[in-house]
């Protein structure tokens, strides 16, 4: 049966979603706004729009920590790169399956802490080889309902490519029934886009109305080896500069 | 001192935000999910995005009962006249003030019960002659922070330009300080429209960050008579459209 949303509720966890338009990518800022630091992160930070996430950060008092990636993008060039310039200290995060470099490479069941509040991580391979999922702790103090920062494994009634970066059908199919379908229904998905103007769903939602994921897996592979999507105009200069978390400025500056 | 937002949070509502690309307009889904017949409304429907708003509902399992406006926009057509042709029983409501024609016409003080919620109608002039904004109700059973369905009376770090439909910037500056600065400070502000990809703020934020509103009256009323906007592309079709609630084409189907 559908379970009904209503909100993600913390007393700790201060929230934003931020859209970057020309990509239509999904930044999200979270922060342990109780904790004295209020240590905070940025999940697919926009290099266009780092701006805009940094003076945010700022009004809300923020101490940003982390500049988190869900996988090596080929839309858009991450903001790790110019996050790390501008604000010292402030460390990006990668999946080590990725192959891409940055601060800090996590595996599945690694946990990000911000203050009291963490991410677990969940390897969901298949739109990318190193594709995770950042799900928000497990536990009375963490975010109730949880939220899932998805990436491109499962979007908004859709899901990422397969047909580059090492993806696989098969493989996006088995993450997705393994280490998102089972979490709890009232789940939040946040993607790392959207193209309709949806800004989240649900886990229960998705597995009633997926159009894609809600099929058998024969059925969804013959999906996506059929979808005849055009080159990626960004992925020349996204997928270089996103294998170095966005600092090819920096190294050009160095040579 | 300023306020830390988490998310709003009730057990009944049931909260989705939508966005319209081309007038980059926010369109919000409240629905009592607690109630057995799940009564929802639709704040600022578009006509463009009227399928992917209704095809939600369903989803959800929702009752749609009102389309509301919080204006009358110059730069979309509401799309409470096409919700209304597709979803027999559905109301659209807008501001007497307005002199715009609807099934429902409210004003300052008026509640729009939906389940055991209800959003409360505050006159908040200035943009236009007869704009409102709907806050979620004030008690144990609404969501926690309240929130404010602003329209173009308070933007996030903007406002709504004052230059045309009867706008007055003198009469914006006393509406919002009035009527909106006067809530609490972790009230969530969900405006009408955000262009540069913001999707919340709060009453706190805005009364220390806003570049506009922050200012006295008289600096304010400057600012609002030296933007040099030019005329919006959509008025001429968008005011008289809106006039009627978007009921322009049944009108003429009827004729
Ligand atoms: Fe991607
Ligand atoms: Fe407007």
């Amino acid at each position: 049966s559908m379970s009904y949303a209503t909100q993600p509720s913390s007393k700790k966890l201060l929230f934003r979603q931020l859209f970057e338009k020309e990509s239509s990518t999904y930044t999200y800022l979270l922060a342990d706004a109780s904790h004295p630091d209020k240590p905070a992160l940025l999940v697919d930070p926009v290099d266009r729009t780092v701006d805009r996430d940094l003076s945010l950060v700022t009004d809300l008092g923020l101490k940003l920590v982390y500049a988190i990636n869900t996988h090596v993008h080929a839309d858009h060039v991450t903001g790790s790169g110019l996050i790390k310039t501008k604000v010292p200290g402030v460390k990006s995060i990668i999946s080590k399956a990725s192959k891409a470099s940055a601060d800090i490479l996590v595996e599945a069941g690694d946990k990000i802490q911000f203050g009291d509040l963490y991410l677990e991580v969940r390897a969901t391979p298949g739109h990318t080889v190193g594709c995770v999922t950042y799900v928000t702790g497990d536990g009375p103090d963490q975010p109730q309902p949880r939220m899932a920062f998805t990436g491109d494994a499962v979007l908004i009634r859709g899901c990422g490519r397969t047909d580059f970066q090492g993806g696989s059908s098969k493989q996006l199919y088995e993450s997705v029934h393994s280490q998102i379908f089972t979490l709890p229904k009232d789940t939040f998905i946040y993607p790392a886009h959207d193209y309709k103007g949806f800004t989240v769903s649900t886990v229960g939602e998705e597995m009633l109305y997926n159009p894609r994921l809600t099929k058998d897996e024969e059925t969804f592979k013959s999906i996506m080896e059929n979808l005849k999507l055009s080159y990626p105009k960004m992925i020349d200069v996204a997928v270089p500069a996103n294998m170095i978390c966005g600092l090819q400025d920096l190294e050009s500056k160095a040579a």
